[in-house]
């Protein structure tokens, strides 16, 4: 019988109650980060500091141990160093707690005998005591809908449908600073660590069932179970996207891989037909991770590999590199540029001047590109080709604002939100430069109203490749 | 003989007087914005506007024709439509001007016979004339040490060795315009577009006896004198490193190259080989050629594969997921991560906790990368390994300044300042996040010192990897 994965872990993505051992007056613990974070973001449930140095921490009421709250606990964050950990696991069975999160590390890891076989113990006693584990060495949980912020993180992300599994809780933190701050919307993230108890394979099926998940990217070190595994990527990723980063992907990373945890991280090469046979998208890269998130979160099912594109990169350009550079970057990833139909070129013709333009695809506005009165109907054309399925614009700040206002390129951006409403997808790209200020202030604008902005060219290119590469495969299987 | 380039280019590098045909009182007229941006930025010489509808610009008095103007004239940017351009260059023979910009496009890129007819004469009227063309269809010369600004840009980038070489006036920009943002420090840059008279090959030959130049970049689309310019490639690069990105790599890239010049665009494999023949270093988009030129303008030759790194990516990673990945992005490239000596752990463990850190290599400091008084020491200890050439430091703003303040991560920036006067390079990278406004401030402060500061542990890898790999080879060849 399938496992109610939903009912199962709801106590640790729901709890009620939050217990933290070991946050005490001294900000600098992590126990104290942990509470503090929960206080900041509006955990919306009781919540209680553990610590027998003091009757208040951070203005709450503070118990020497789990057993002296009065009312049930929920959830219990673990923050004291290993050599305390067993007396407050069995606090955690007695006092009948449903979850833990054990940010406490120098288990396994270590890779001592004696951190294994505490991890054992500590197994076989959540077991005993009816509770799950997550880590331990990690930052555990981040629930949006709960109010529940990742660590010791003091804010929460915009919601959304991106779930996000790290066995490293430095890159859990990074995806999540580098997705909120490009707009990727998370809904649930976990940091399991050394996933004594509840590992990446459990966390897919919970997700899978998750209603608030749409898409999973995940970064793995090693899987211990990896038939189970294998046999869930494939039916999650037949209903879900899942994005894979996978560490250990040179000879040396291997063996360390392999030497950690079993068979299926023997070798990269295994690694990567186990992932593709099932249905995984496999990213080289936390860059390559939140790129490739992006473009599903902000795209649709595209149903073929054309793309209009459009350069708006700076105003003495027309005819010139970046738009020749910038087929280049799509046609390399697979991707096709059509030539516009001779209708559409006919009707740019009659709206564009011939020099210093380029009207097939992609159109280079080259000096006319911060003409907002000729930019609007000329990507309306652009959007309007059937081959097409998405537009790619290419904007290039400094380049617009050594020429153009800042009001100018506002209105530049406000365009590409209204040529949305079409209906086709649109992607930006937006190089850095000397203008990084404004640059954020328009990125801001597109990122918040759901367009997806990369920072190169070949970054856009590939992300946007993952997503036709992954409808079209789709299609084949269900014909 | 070896032409004099020093002595013939001198007046497109070093002009005394500037005159600008197609100046005028619109501000949006490319001829006003190029006399702008030379007056912003302080040219020292004279400067003439040229039209006939004005008898004043910007505050100079305007000549109805060059002729007209009574002192010698040097450099003539000319930007006017190609329906007037002949009259102009006959003016610039009648005027024995020494070097004309044609910023003017509409000649052989437009795929008409008569624009190819038109670049004949232009270029027989300017070898009677005695003079040499940058163009047509480009953005023309910057000359640090003569204070001549790129194109219509208004500002001036800190003088330095690197030259840059772009068919492309959009790409010159953007390079430009990124390089500056990071740290790249300019000698000398050329958009030469249609390259009618002169061209890549010319410039390299130039840039090989400019003493000012220690290093030069290049975007190409394609190469009318194949055979010198490998020649001339060779000789030039085994003294400076060249850097260059070819436009064309795709298939329909390449058949449009092909279609737009000689034999060695016929195909991708072909140029590569050439380039890898030429001793060039062949790079694949804009942001690998700034990447590659930071690099070189960064480190002295590294006699090894061998790079020391140390992890300060936020505190809750210790033992984790970023020291591990970047262990493979750098193995990824070929550079080697050798283990400290056992010396060298012995003095880590005596400063540093052993839960919570790695201290081989990469030396991840975990929760402790915050303490300046141990990262001061470790740092220390890191670059005195003697099998690492370079020590590349991870940091991620956005996790450091959940849990430090401001002033601590400077702390860290100024310890890393003072690291290199050990005499051993660093390299930084630095990832994207949040916290973007505070991240420009402590790059700004690397930078500023001649610090290669990079977004991506990928992107860092790989260049370094083309420095260390470049000296091997030029130690091979003169061995």
């Amino acid at each position: 019988m399938k496992r109610d994965w939903l009912k199962e872990l709801y106590p640790l993505f729901y709890p009620d109650s939050i217990a933290v051992v070991g946050a005490s007056r001294d900000e600098e613990k992590f126990g104290s980060r942990f509470l503090k974070a929960l206080l900041t973001v509006g955990f919306p449930g009781r919540l209680y500091p553990v610590n027998p140095s003091y009757r208040e921490v951070s203005g709450l009421k503070a118990y020497p141990n789990l057993r002296a709250i009065p009312d049930p606990v929920d959830y219990v964050i673990i923050a004291v160093p290993a050599t305390n950990i067993m007396e407050v696991i069995a606090d955690c069975a007695a006092k009948k707690v449903k979850a833990v999160h054990m940010f406490t590390a120098g288990f396994r890891e270590t890779g001592l005998a004696q951190g294994r076989e505490m991890e054992k113990t500590i197994l076989k006693m959540a077991r005993e005591g009816g509770f799950h584990l997550v880590g331990p060495n990690c930052i555990g949980i981040y629930s949006a809908r709960n109010t529940m912020p990742l660590g010791a993180i003091p804010h929460l992300a915009e919601p959304g449908g991106v779930a996000i599994l790290s066995q490293s809780g430095g890159h859990a933190e990074h995806i999540y600073d580098e997705g909120m701050a490009r707009g990727l919307r998370f809904s649930k993230i976990v940091s399991f660590g050394n996933a004594l108890d509840l590992g990446a394979t459990d966390f897919l099926e919970y997700l899978e069932q998750d209603e608030d998940t749409a898409l999973v990217g995940a970064y793995l070190e090693g899987i211990e179970d990896g038939g189970r595994f294998l046999h869930v990527l494939r039916r999650v990723s037949s209903r879900k996207p899942v994005i894979i980063w996978k560490w250990g992907k040179t000879p040396a990373g291997a063996t360390a891989a392999s030497s950690h945890t079993g068979a299926l991280t023997a070798s990269p090469a295994v690694w990567s037909a186990a992932l593709r046979q099932g249905g995984a998208l496999e990213v080289e890269s936390l860059e390559e991770l939140t790129d490739t998130l992006l473009a599903f979160q902000g795209l649709p099912k595209l149903k073929g590999q054309g793309i209009a594109m459009a350069v708006v990169a700076g105003l003495t350009d027309g005819g010139g590199g970046a738009s020749v550079s910038a087929a280049d970057a799509l046609m390399a990833q697979g991707l096709a540029v059509p030539t516009f139909l001779p209708q559409t070129q006919k009707k740019l013709r009659e709206i564009l001047p011939p020099v210093g333009t380029i009207l097939h695809n992609p159109l280079d506005l080259g000096g006319r590109g911060g003409d907002v009165k000729l930019l609007k109907p000329a990507l309306a054309l652009a959007l309007a080709e059937p081959q097409c399925q998405a537009l790619l614009l290419h904007m290039r700040l400094d380049g617009l604002l050594h020429y153009l206002s800042l009001a100018t390129v506002h209105a530049i951006a406000d365009l590409i939100l209204e040529a949305r409403r079409t209906g086709k997808p649109v992607v930006v790209v937006s190089t850095t430069g000397s203008r990084e200020a404004e640059r954020q202030e328009i990125e801001k604008k597109l990122t918040s109203a759901g367009i997806a902005v990369y920072p190169t060219l070949d970054r856009a290119a590939r992300a946007l490749a993952r997503v036709t590469g992954y409808w079209k495969h789709d299609r084949r299987r269900s014909s």
